[in-house]
């Protein structure tokens, strides 16, 4: 079976960087594909993006050589099972707040007797290979969202959970619950936050991770996330288009990370 | 952010007229999104439309100066999510039948701390505006049905739960489970339902609101409903095919509002 | 193969309605489909449809008894070609208006030896039947459309063309290339134009078409036609819409015919 | 209403062969919709398809003879209830593990009394007929799956729901639950399980189904099953594809079938 | 009607600024329609854009005050009559190289009597108002592309044809056709020709167009451009891509302007 | 750039094998991608594919060892440039009956000075390499097709145009223009066109090829044929499925290439 490169380089301590894909196309997706990302997450929770034009994206970066993630809606094992039979190598499983929730997670990534995934890889093994059956409890990533603060007080019990390998915080979410603004970088409780996650998940094994931009990256490696965002498809769109017209008219670019969220 | 003006309608105490999607096109949508209703309802759970093409349909609504409003397929947050992302201005809510039925709807609705939605209006700030997040729980309308005898048996307490703006009558849903068959327009228990609901509902502030056609709006308005659905694509192309063709051979056209569901 | 009912009541000098389809469903095709209409025209010049999406209107077609026509968006071969493989009945070929041109239309229509259509009716053996090639030249339609004064100028060369089965008056080109306003019913140059086609592809046992709504119908078959179109997709939406809202608001609705392109 | 000759067939005692579409397309469902099966299953679970394009697949299949049947992604009712407004006649319900499940999946596709249904038959009706809502109960078909261990430990309870139809036997996941590779045929404890499920169907009056392939349905049909598939669309394009190279490249064609899951 | 902001700039001597998209999707086109150029224009030649999807990008650009344009994939009537029938306000028309393809482009965007479009605006009323056939011919920009030698040959008589608006240069083929490597910024014969174009059209009162990026708009709008591409959905999400990359990993962003192809 | 593997397989004389894609999914095409042929032709004339879900066929072949061949509708630049730009590696034309018409297939597939293909590799250089553009015309395979009496009347002229690398006979259409009945193995006329189209190939170094089925594949070898059809997905479905039921039912599986067109 393909090896999934990214878990890999957690179990070696090593840091991932990732791209985000909130386009519903696979012409975007390919772009992506061949940048150079170690990860890229297909976002069909924010992003807008359903299961047939998100198959099409899994098709597309399977092209290139970054390890193809899927953020899901919810916690719900029909479409977690949709996609990893995609081809999905990675899970993010968003609103994790207890052990049951993660417990759930987990079970619909792996099959039994680990978990209750049901049987059926069409397209996973066309693109992991015949023997994905034997390979895939292995090679999948479950990455469930500590992102709120009632995760948060449970913390321990949930990273306790067999069978996670990475945890995925999301920075507005945990901010809001927490009474701050929505925002990638809030300072107080989101900051202890932060920080609390990546110590949690760094003495069991699990690799931590966080949504943001690259300017928050040698932060965000600095306290010991594995797994950061930092890059975004549509940001980039809005982004340059603010700086393309700000060359041409003689303006300031301003900032154009309000499409950047979790 | 713009103003949900059917919500604020509601709160004056105002009756408004709308129209009902069952067609996948954004075509179609962006016709009744001039047409002069008050909002414009795609349907997710009955009409023949999915995510993908939803969205294209929340654009072209968008266009218009109708509210745009979306029935979901079931009381499921991660499709309840999605829509609020992509600009719905009010989530209809099938079968909620009880308080934890109402309190996840409402939950579903809202950021945090009054609810549970997950933060990121991809959409949602490209069509309401950048102060998306200040205003959304105010501004984003949460609409129960209120469809089943059992809702009924428990009708004060579910209304009771905050959050709740509108609610939604489902008049087949309602006939059946009193022992009616489907019906726009049953007397007997049905209108005693009917008549029992808007009361419960004004006297909370709580606007009610039920499906049916043009002929039934007066009834309605006069029973204090406040959003009533007058008009449906589909029912319309049947409608008028069967008169046209009436018109051409002389018949009679029959009455073509078997596709008009709740 | 399955007979082309339509064509039959032609040859029998009987006149036949028919219905007009540009939204782009499948949904809104098989209500219609089961209507009653004698034929259903999907529009792929003006209406908002394209190849992928009409061959799911021509199944959605097939399950009634209708005749399905296609209109297709230019006289180019390939795409009459595409669509006659996927089932379509009828052919109407935008813009005819030389003698050159028919011919062209009605070898795209035909196999060989009395045409040049390409052989690979993929989807019309299902639809028509395994002995499709041995009937198709015979039952599929031929239709060019007579909307120019360039057309009318040549109209009888055009007709004499050899197998044509019956032409489309488009009433608004017609009218915009006689100096008229756009519109279905005018008088002066368009009501001659409309009497002469009428007359002259009569005594040629060619059926005369014209676009049109049902209020004209009576009109049009007194003049001779024999394929009316009394009913339109798009514009039952709309006048429906403006009639439900006339009913509530105590209005009138204004006529609704703008959508009704030929 | 339309009947649904395969339910019908299983009153008898018959038993009946199907087809397992994968691939999201309505013209290869309409290829096998005239092959000649008594029923046809869209996969959403493990298939590439999602609703918009099931819909036309389900479109597609009623062109033909068969039964048209659904298995959705997960034993979830806001799917459910939309393909069977789609006009599915048969939905089988996977991992249905416990007297609750079961329960749920009844309730899910009965209207009330019987279950909890909302009525709004879109498609439905257009394809089974007008009178849809008086016969629905009976000829719609309820297929849980019993395909783990858990649910063969609980098995007279749950075929004791009412409501039951028939069940579907997954061998893959039933084998990896019983600790055996994925598998069609294995033998032991999955043999043992496949004819005890046969048999407590049978005494019950439900007709018991299985996955499968052709060279397998002689020996199902002699344990009892009435429902056997033997024909998977995209298993016939890799074995076809298999034996037309090993035919010209003198090879052996190998077995096709590690897409055949249940 | 809607004006046709960008034709009035023109004709005021202005400078305009536009953005490129070539990834099908209406959601990343809504977020550009949002960002401030001029005109906005839907790639359907070189980019992954069909009619289909480019209906609901030209309802996403519908949104912001951009003028909405496409490039039609060939000098061919029937897609530049679907385009404008969609509410294209302007035609990009490739490979115009005589006289009497200049013609033919200039016919296919103007009704009678200038031109010979076919009369049937199904969205463009909804988009530009009721009253489009009145002005569509005076407002619609017609823009036939100038990007080979032998255009460059035959540049006076094919400007002197009436009607044209604005023409666009495509730098890479003009420079292929002119002996050079495919590029935006050529010096030598591409440079000779870049400046004669301006100065032919100026004189005529056609607004002249050109391709490249932000970096050269200050060259272009010097030299007399009026009609300015500054901006490409997948050239800002590959250079994005590699901006952030190398912001993390320390590296160069090398130059990512090989999708930004005219 | 990435090799066109077939083409040089044809430069050293060596036969080459291919499957025949006309069912408008990347799923099906991913399987056949990874089954083994050196090349893969996706059907955009008779097959039911339009250019959407073409790209992502292409992507799916892209993932696999094979070569990728797109059949365009006609023989019009814009469908041809769009096809190569997606990624195509070859291009089938349609009813190329003439040195005229070569001669516009060879321009289409051709960028300046020997061709007159518009610059703009979209996906290409995604799939083939950044320096697409240097090897593209080298690479490309131009495939006109010989399938009409007229196009071999004029056979020699037609394959002296320079620039065509492989022809491809329609037996089908061929037939039609005999004066035979469809088919892929007649006799007569046919069996003379078929030799005399191989040996007039082979001398002048371009690869003759042919459609048809693995049992005709050693036939057209021998004939001297380096460019085999022998699968087509389509009909190994149809016939798959009257295998499997022929087995079940005891029936005798009838001839299933009725599907099989050229």
């Amino acid at each position: 079976m393909r090896e999934n490169a990214t878990k890999t380089k957690w179990r070696r301590g090593e840091v991932t960087y990732g791209a985000w894909l909130s386009i519903p196309s696979a012409f975007s997706a390919e772009t992506i594909a061949h940048a150079g990302f170690d990860w890229v997450c297909i976002d069909m929770q924010h992003g807008v993006i359903d299961y047939q034009v998100a198959v099409t994206m899994l098709l597309a970066l399977g092209t290139g050589d970054c390890t193809p993630i899927v953020r899901v809606p919810w916690n719900e094992p029909g479409i977690i099972g949709k996609m990893l039979d995609a081809g999905a190598m990675g899970i993010i499983v968003p609103m994790v707040n207890s052990v049951e929730e993660a417990h759930a997670a987990v079970a619909a990534c792996r099959y039994a007797p680990v978990g209750a995934r049901s049987y059926g890889p069409t397209r996973a093994t066309l693109y992991a290979g015949d023997d994905y059956f034997s390979h895939a409890n292995e090679q999948v990533a479950c990455i469930p969202m500590i992102e709120t603060k009632r995760a948060l007080d449970g913390l321990d019990a949930i990273l306790d959970v067999p069978g996670i390998d990475a945890v995925y915080v999301g920075p507005s979410d945990m901010s809001i619950t927490l009474g701050l603004p929505p925002g990638m970088d809030n300072g107080g409780a989101f900051e202890e936050a932060r920080l609390r996650i990546a110590a949690a998940c760094s003495k069991r094994g699990i690799a931590p991770g966080i949504h943001g931009h690259a300017a928050l990256a040698a932060k965000h490696a600095a306290a010991g996330y594995q797994m950061i965002t930092i890059h975004s498809d549509i940001a980039a769109i809005a982004s340059g288009a603010a700086a393309d017209l700000a060359l041409v008219r003689g303006g300031v670019a301003g900032p154009a990370d309000k499409t950047a969220y979790p």
